[in-house]
Order: structure tokens, then C-alpha cells, then sequence
């Protein structure tokens, strides 16, 4: 063995040892990265990958700005919410005005799940209702209630969960309104109240549904016609993502109830939060407070700011929209030479391409994808897959990528499709 | 209004428009706090106040090898366990060499709620059970299903959840095990099939009970012969603050099945983890794959690490008993002059002084406590209170502090229990 395979040998053995069996390693031959930096990820041997996987580091893999405020916060302060300070109060004026007035106060809790179970906690305290709709493989994180509610991790579905279909293809989006009703109907039926709607705005694990804008804005209307909340899951598409605007919800012309916030915040630092109309928090505090000893401590508001400044500052909403565009034409035409691409979708740098059969090597869509996903970590890109079927390519560089380094993802990608197995 | 006032005038008005109403402040004059080092905290103006409150910068506040970990490895790389890094492994490993052989694998968190959530999860897969116990005025967090084991709080027990009283007094920490014992069968008689007894092993927010060491062992011996599991919440007084062990459940001689550790394992860095029997994990495995974004990447890790070597390094879990020990002496020789003191409890650097009412000021319990806790304020110390009476200070400073630091709040705290009121 060399000696890259011993030392990786070593890490898997030493891995399997302490680490629980609930954890799972990407690749057929996993990949073991030691530095990373802007969109290039090394591996212990020094080669580099191009990180078109990651929503988390959203400026780039330890983007300077970033960790020079992270550095200068934790040697000055790194305490809770319960004493005054500035920077969670900077840090909720900023997200609040990126956001619509309706919108007028900020939670912080760490993680995106952190978040969605806030979210059903306040649902349920204001409307009084248990019921809650989400999309048939979609994912909103790991604690017992919200597992309930990712049946992408293959857990049943929790006490008054309702799935539905995911709007994919014209037919479902079209029908994507009327779903959300029939199911409140069901719902009523088997006399639970609806509590919320809860949606991934850009359905990252059921697929990536970007298209067209607006398709959301009836389903909205019918959760709160039947008293529930609307409860827009901005984990995976927010922070500037779709290129277009900050959140995804933006792009449906929708005011949300609720928004919840996580992975790129604070470009990898454990920090998520929750924006709600005041009058639901209002109610909500009438039932009990809420104290979440590292939500909102100074460092990580800190570091959410900075990112907040870098995008603002590297202008990189305008870059997702402009290379996501690039990226995304040359996705098409590489679907012109390529049967196997079935469809391209998204918005901005938040991509999907849906994967077919390969009749060549007798491999059904599902196998196609994963041969691809690691024929490409061979060749220097890092993409995940996602969606029921397993047959779409989630594409999320950080918004920091340039045409040239989009160029390269489009010739390997090229080059893997094309590739005889 | 002096500047200082402005200041904090405009702070307090700014943070009741952005933040949730849910929020609360410490202190009938809440205090601006601008930078810490060690065991001290300053203000806005520059006084220093000596922090007992928090369990959470165990090792003091901005503790220089912390901080420059964490700027080495957010300079280098942060990312997730779905690659292979070293930090989770070499973390792991550090932390299971402190745990008993049985408990052999780690599971990566952002919060003590996190961990918690997951303990509730895994034990409900691996025993078929949904009942619960819990100690009456316990809190372990704030997910939807841990806010349901936490009364602390104010909102309702979660579905099959039991509370049992908790462990106070003689009387009641000789009957612990019985009361444990009685619940089952009042479970099993209304057909709940008990999954685990969940206690905080110094029982933090119930008033804090650390004796005699061993009482704990006839509780989770009966939790277990009815085929539950017991979980140790080692967030509050696990790291060495106990003084005797790294874990408070090493004082009772039992070993858990499960282990969470939260809030000092970062020093203020939102991380947070699990320790399990490897046998339950296979079980859990078997249900779900477990994948939480930012528990257990590389930076978070190093920190963590960083702590651990402090406290190894500074031999902070003796300074935790000899300091503690020091200053419970203190608070029991203060009791000797002030007959508000009623008792004075606790391990290491957790310590609980229950207060009486103050007769000549006609404050009840409650509100003479609440009177001490301010007043400390004033004159330079923050402790908190607890348990169900709120007249409990709890008493949790840095486990670097040492006597000069401690007789200073041992004089603070006999200025305020012989204050004119």
C-alpha cells in the first residue's frame, strides 16, 4: 500500500471505532480533505477539487473577512443573550432588512434544524393546530419532530405529517396549490388542525424546483385561508443562493409567516435563526420563553455579519445570477450532445440536473448518477445528488466562483458524461 | 441621561424591535457587557464583574489557546464528516479515553438540546418505548420534544412524559430509586412501554444535589430492569466541574447509556455531542442514517480539543476540587453569620446556596434571592438562581479561578446577605 493508503486506511478503521454507524462518508473511495480555500477544496496528497457540492461556505471556503472577525470577536467576547450587546442587534437589523416589513423579528438558534423545530413549536403555540404539509422527499433537519417531517432520511412520517407530492414537472407545479388544499381537506376530515406549510422554496431534496417564480404563491394563500402558517425553509436556498434575491421566497412574489435560516449563515460556524411576524411571537411568548445558550452568542453573530458584508461588498447575489446563468447555459448545451441529461434546472447558483439511463453500460438512472458523482470527484469537481430517484445533480458552488473555474466544472462534467465505463 | 444611559436606553429599545419578545435579560438593570478574559467580565464602562454564573466558558472567557485553535483551523478548513478529517476522530477518541470502556462510540451535535433530542431519539428506536422520566423541575433543552422534558420552562410535559420529584433533601434522595421504580409501574399501567429515565446528574436546575455520591445508582438500575435506558445530561456539569471526575455521573458509580455533553465543551463554541454504548448505535443504525451539518466539523473539533487539553494542561478538575472546595468552605462559614443561608450544596465548582427569606426586609425566599443576585451585581459578581422556589444561587465561575477571585465573591456575597435593604 502506499502511504496515502495507509494513512487512509487508518482514518477509516479509526473512524469506524469511535464514531456512532449512523455516519456516512461521500464516494465509493472517500475523499480525506485537509486545507481548502475560496472554491478549492485539497486532499491529503494535494490535489484539488472543485467544491460544487457545498451550500455552507457560501463566500468561499475561509474567506479572510470572515475568519479575521471570527479571530477578533473570540478573543474579545463570546457571551449569551441575556446580557445587552451590539452584534446580535446588528446582525438582526441587517437580516430583517433584506427582508419584507411584514417580517420584524429575529430568533437565533445553531443549526437549520434548530430553526424548522422552532418554527413548529411557534406553529403549533399560535394556531393551535398539529397538522403540518411538506413535500414527499423533502428534508428539514434531524430532531425527533422535524425528522418527522424529512422523509428523505427514510424515517415514517411524525404524528399529523401530511406529505405531498413535490411539484416536479409542469403538471405538478401546476397542481402544486390545489394539493396543498386537498390535503388541508384530509386533513380537516381526520380532524386535525392545520398548523403550517412547510417548504424548502427551492425543493433541494425533493429535486430543485426553481421555475416559474410565483408557482408557490397559491399554496401560500391556502395554508392561511385554513388558519395555518406558511413557513418558508430558507436552509439550503437563502443568503443570495438563487441569484435573484436574498431568499427564495422573494422569487414567489410570497410574504411568509415564518423564515428559517441556517447552512451558509455563517459560511460553516454553527449559527441559524428564524424571522417571524411580530404578532405570532407575541402569542408565542404568552406560552413561554425561549433561551437557547448559543443562539445569537456574539461570536457567531459576528460571523454572520461578515458574511453578510462579504456578500454585499463582493457583490455576489449579482455573481450568482450571472455566472448561475453561464453555468446553467452551458448545462443546456452540454444536454444537446448528451442524452443522459434529461433536464436543467434552478436558479442562480442553486442547480439541478436531472440524470437518465445509460444504455451504453446498462445503468439505470440512479446508477448513472452515482457513477457520475464519483467519475467527477475523480476529475476534480465535488457535486451531490439528490431528488427520489437519486438522478439529479445538485450543483452549489460558493458564489464566489468565475467563469473559468465554471468552465472547468462544464468540461469535466462533459467529460464524465461522455466517459466509457 | 448620562451617556452610559443613552447608550443602554437606545440598546434596550433597538432590541425589543428586532428581537423576539421571547427574549429575556438578566438583571433589573440589565448589563452591557463589551469584552472577558479569565473570569472576568467588563462593561460597557469598564467595570469588571467576576463571572459565577456560567458553566460555559469553562476554561475563562477568551482563553488564548482556544481562540488561536479556532483561528488556525477556520483559517485552514472547515467542513463536514462526510469527509475524512482527523480532528472528529482525534476528539472522539480524547473524549471516549474519559468515559467508561462501555461507552464506545461519539455522535457530533451544535447544542445540548441537539444531543439531548438525539438521546430521546435513539432510545425510542432501540427500545420500542415511548415513556420518559424526568425530574420535576429539570430543563434539557428547547426542541419541541426536549422542551417536554424540560418544566423548567413553564410549558406542558411532551406525550409520555413522566415527572417525578426530584432528588432533594435526605428524604428525597433516599427515595430517588423507589420514585424511579413507582413511575414505571404507573407507566406500564397505563400501557407506555418505558424508553429511558433522562437526568441532569447534578440536577442543575432542580437546585443542584451532589450527595452523597452514589445515590444515582439504584435509579438507573430500575430504569434498566424494565428495559429502559439511563441517560446521563452531562451539559451543566460535565468538563471537570464537579471537581472529583470529568463526568457527574462518575460520582454515582454508574455507567449511563447514553452521554451528552453541550455547553463548556467549546468554551462558547456552539458544540455539543453524544457518547453512547456502541450496541445502541447499531440498533439506531438500523432506523436512520444521522447527518447533522456543522456537529462535528473540523473546526468546531478543534476547539473542543483545545479545551480538553487546556483543562489536561492546567489541571483544571483540581482546581475545580481544591477551589471548590475552598469556597464551599467559605459559603459554609458565611452560613455560620447569616442565618438567610439555609444550605450549602454542591461538587467542585458547582455549587448551590439555598436562601431563606429575610425576615427584617419581609422578602420571601424568592425575592430575596432575586434581591442577592442583583445586589452581587452591583457590587462586581454575577451567580444565578434556580430550582422550583428560585432560591437556590447557583454558584459556576471559570475552572481557572482561584482563591483571590473566590474570597472576593465570598466577600461580595456577605456584603449583600448583610445588606440594609
Amino acid at each position: 500500500m502506499t502511504d496515502r493508503e495507509t494513512n487512509t486506511a487508518d482514518i477509516l478503521s479509526r473512524r469506524s471505532r469511535a464514531l456512532g454507524p449512523t455516519y456516512t462518508l461521500f464516494y465509493d473511495e472517500p475523499l480525506h480533505i485537509v486545507r481548502a480555500e475560496g472554491v478549492w477544496m485539497y486532499d491529503a496528497e494535494g490535489r484539488r477539487y472543485l467544491d460544487a457540492y457545498n451550500n455552507v461556505p457560501v463566500v468561499g471556503h475561509c474567506h479572510p473577512h470572515v475568519v479575521d472577525e471570527l479571530t477578533r470577536q473570540a478573543r474579545t467576547l463570546n457571551t449569551h443573550t441575556r446580557y445587552l450587546a451590539e452584534q446580535p442587534l446588528e446582525l438582526a437589523e441587517k437580516l430583517l432588512a433584506t427582508m419584507p416589513r411584514e417580517i420584524g423579528n429575529i430568533i437565533y438558534t445553531c443549526s437549520g434544524s434548530e430553526a424548522n423545530d422552532l418554527a413548529v413549536r411557534i406553529s403549533k403555540a399560535v394556531t393551535g393546530g398539529t397538522g403540518f404539509i411538506i413535500t414527499d422527499y423533502a428534508y428539514h433537519g434531524t430532531t425527533d419532530t422535524i425528522a418527522g417531517m424529512s422523509p428523505e432520511d427514510g424515517v415514517p412520517l411524525g404524528p399529523g405529517v401530511y406529505a405531498i407530492p413535490a411539484p416536479i414537472g409542469p403538471e405538478g407545479i401546476a397542481k402544486f396549490g390545489d394539493r396543498v388544499h386537498q390535503c388541508i381537506e384530509r386533513m380537516q376530515a381526520a380532524n386535525v388542525r392545520p398548523a403550517a406549510l412547510l417548504v424548502d422554496t427551492i425543493f433541494s431534496s425533493d429535486g430543485v424546483v426553481s421555475h416559474p417564480p410565483g408557482f408557490l404563491a397559491q399554496a401560500a394563500r391556502n395554508i392561511r385561508a385554513a388558519g395555518g402558517l406558511f413557513i418558508a425553509d430558507e436552509v439550503q436556498p437563502g443568503f443570495g443562493r438563487t441569484g435573484d434575491h436574498m431568499w427564495g421566497f422573494a422569487r414567489h412574489g410570497v410574504i411568509p409567516d415564518i423564515v428559517t435560516l441556517g447552512k451558509p449563515m455563517g459560511n460553516g460556524h454553527p449559527v441559524s435563526a428564524l424571522a417571524a411576524r411580530p404578532e405570532l411571537l407575541d402569542v408565542f411568548a404568552k406560552h413561554t420563553r425561549y433561551f437557547n445558550t448559543f443562539g445569537g452568542n456574539t461570536v457567531s453573530c459576528a460571523v454572520a455579519l461578515a458574511v453578510l458584508n462579504v456578500i454585499e461588498n463582493e457583490h455576489l447575489i449579482a455573481n450568482a445570477r450571472s455566472t448561475g446563468e453561464y453555468l446553467k447555459h452551458g448545462l443546456t448545451k452540454l444536454a444537446q450532445h448528451h442524452s443522459g441529461i434529461r433536464e436543467v434546472r434552478g436558479a442562480g447558483l442553486f442547480l439541478g440536473v436531472e440524470l437518465g439511463a445509460n444504455p451504453a453500460a446498462r445503468l439505470p438512472p440512479r446508477q448513472e448518477t452515482a457513477r457520475i458523482v464519483n467519475d467527477l470527484k475523480r476529475r476534480g469537481a465535488l457535486v451531490g445528488s439528490t431528488g427520489r430517484e437519486g438522478n439529479i445533480l445538485k450543483i452549489r458552488p460558493p458564489l464566489t466562483i468565475v467563469r473559468a473555474e465554471a468552465d472547468f466544472l462544464l468540461s469535466v462534467l462533459d467529460q464524465s458524461l461522455g466517459a466509457e465505463v
